[in-house]
């Protein structure tokens, strides 16, 4: 094997898309030291996005000052690749860790997301990557919108920028003051889910429990996130609730769409573009990926997925390394995943794994290895 | 690939080893439904190793009614195989099943085994092999040389059978009276454990607890055996405590060299030779093998071992599919082992996987055969 691509996403909680590629890249230098490696964290939207495709790009890093979720002041860094792409992670200035103790997904804000895009702006990014994962908010992206310059009007005629708690409250929405800039720098959001804004799928009933909503506050996120809807379709003809991923990060997948005519797509595929992944992976013998579980009866929003549907394409294996994979794999090697190798190596919790994960990790991407270069005469 | 061989030993307590094979020649045949599979279900001495030889070699199968583990009548069966061998399970007359829930090493007799082995002479057997796993008894093979014409003498001068409980007893051995086909037959024990007759690591320490032995019973057991092996030594300058493996079921090692002048060979070893496997193994592109746990610091008695040594010798890759692995592969991959799978998919107790193991064993073996087929262009 001359050739073999490293395109891991995290194993959650455990080891980062960083760290996985540092272990499968030394064991595949110890195995075989003569084989190329190309290794690509994996950006699944959330934390690390920016960083994910600083590595694969080149580019600077933009530290900025703008609101955190309570509107308190927080710095907070986005990238600014070689080609003039911006990429901004939403958790860098609305993220869950940011909201420390005081989780409340009706008082949160989005505003500094858009102080950030302002600021990308400023600094002449040709194009806006936005990674939606980890927020503390379920704004619909008002807070990011009115910071860019849309205004929001209560029933008196005020303008007001909502929030999860007070988005019953608009009454008409006028775009017409946002930043000119927009209209040429496309904003792509990552998202690797495919919720709806609204329903038992949908942003309020999924992911607001872990934003702090309790069991009361969800209908009430919800019938503000229905009347916002009502009221954009209404007033524009756009269906923000047919959006696939529309209920991402607390409605934020819709309000691209909405404010901001943006789109979005699956992190990694954006990231597989960015590193022109047809390109490195064409003559690559072999692509190891990675993730925390793999779960053969769901296979929306998996980074691995993305990455093992391009590679059949291409004809190249792909062999993912696991903490766990769950039901019946044939939908995985359906989609291109050629093999899957958990790395428990004993029967124990995840408690009792956990901390040897790494370890766990190289072991198996040796014996994988080892396997192959005895096939192929070269162990 | 063309030629796979299947060599597993069993999960112990959850797949037999021709459970094993099954399911991975169902693999094989799933995902190269070309190549040419050879199944031998792995002997380790213990219960099946006339079944697994029989499978190798074919031949027929002989019942014997005998004495059991307490004296009482059982029916035994053991194997003739087309070559002129026979081999016998210590375990079919005098193992820890057959006893039931009266264990007591003190009182069990091998006195069954020596039956089985002039059944075996009476039906012209050239050789035989003697697999000595499960056994319930302590008596150094006493019982079985008795029935083989071995006199023991008491202070008295009175003959007796000598039970773990009754080898301080025994004066003088008198094998001028064993059946004399003996001097031409030569007999083998298996056994893939190397523990000596005596001390710590001896059989009374490390074997008679699982026989039903308590701690008062145990420095009884080692007495009657030093005593014998003393006895032993003095009258025939032979010393039963420096033999590897004398130690084995309750001293029956020691035993089999002492009254058949007999050998020890690791069951794996001795079954490799009857399935010639230097000419099975010769052509093969892989080899499977299968094991409940493989110990990275426990490399003797591993029937694995045994095998991944002389493939080693033969360039053939090894894999073996495991439920665990411990501590370091390195001494494993040293051996001969080329990689090591575990199976369970998930962070998971033995509880929780042991019932689905043969589900978890098909798709590892599914995921090693997947990847090496598309490297090699045929998946």
């Amino acid at each position: 094997m001359q050739k073999i691509l490293v395109i891991p996403d995290s194993f959650k909680g455990t080891l980062t898309a960083r760290q996985v590629c540092r272990i499968l890249d030394k064991a595949i230098l110890r195995q075989l030291p003569h084989a190329e490696t190309i290794c690509i964290p994996a950006a699944d939207g959330g934390e690390g996005t920016a960083e994910a495709f600083l590595s694969v790009l080149g580019g600077v890093t933009v530290a900025e000052t703008v609101q955190g979720p309570h509107g308190q002041t927080v710095s907070a860094v986005y990238g600014l690749l070689s080609d003039g792409t911006a990429v901004l992670d939403m958790a860098s200035c609305a993220g869950l860790t940011l909201a420390g103790n005081h989780l409340d997904p009706e008082k949160t804000t989005t505003y500094g997301v858009g102080q950030l895009i302002l600021s990308a702006l400023e600094h002449g990014a040709k194009r806006i990557l936005l990674g939606l994962g980890g927020s503390a908010t379920h704004d619909l992206g008002c807070g990011m919108a009115a910071a860019c310059g849309a205004r929001f009007y209560d029933g008196e005629g005020q303008t007001f920028v909502p929030t999860g708690g007070t988005l019953h409250r608009v009454a008409s929405i006028d775009l017409s003051h946002m930043d000119a800039r927009l209209e040429t720098t496309p904003l792509t959001a990552l998202c690797d889910i495919d919720n709806p804004l609204l329903g038992p799928e949908g942003a309020a009933r999924m992911f607001a429990p872990q934003k702090g909503a309790d069991e009361a506050m969800l209908p009430r996120l919800e019938a503000g996130s229905r009347h916002l809807s009502q009221l954009w379709l209404a007033q524009t003809g756009q269906d923000l609730q047919s959006i696939s991923g529309g209920g991402a990060a607390g409605g934020m997948g819709a309000g691209v769409c909405a404010f901001f005519r943006g789109s979005l797509r699956p992190g990694m595929d954006a990231l597989l573009d960015a590193a022109d992944f047809e390109t490195l992976a064409r003559d690559a013998d072999l692509i190891f990926t990675g993730e925390g579980c793999l779960d053969g009866q769901s296979l929306h929003g998996k980074a691995v997925i993305s990455l093992a549907r391009r590679a059949k394409a291409l004809g190249v294996p792909v062999a993912a390394l696991v903490g766990g994979v769950r039901g019946d794999p044939a939908p995985l090697y359906e989609c291109g995943v050629t093999a899957i190798f958990p790395i428990n190596p004993l029967p124990q919790t995840l408690e009792e794994s956990a901390p040897f994960a790494a370890d766990y990790l190289a072991r198996t991407a040796d014996s994988v290895l080892r396997l192959l270069a005895a096939r192929e005469g070269t162990l």
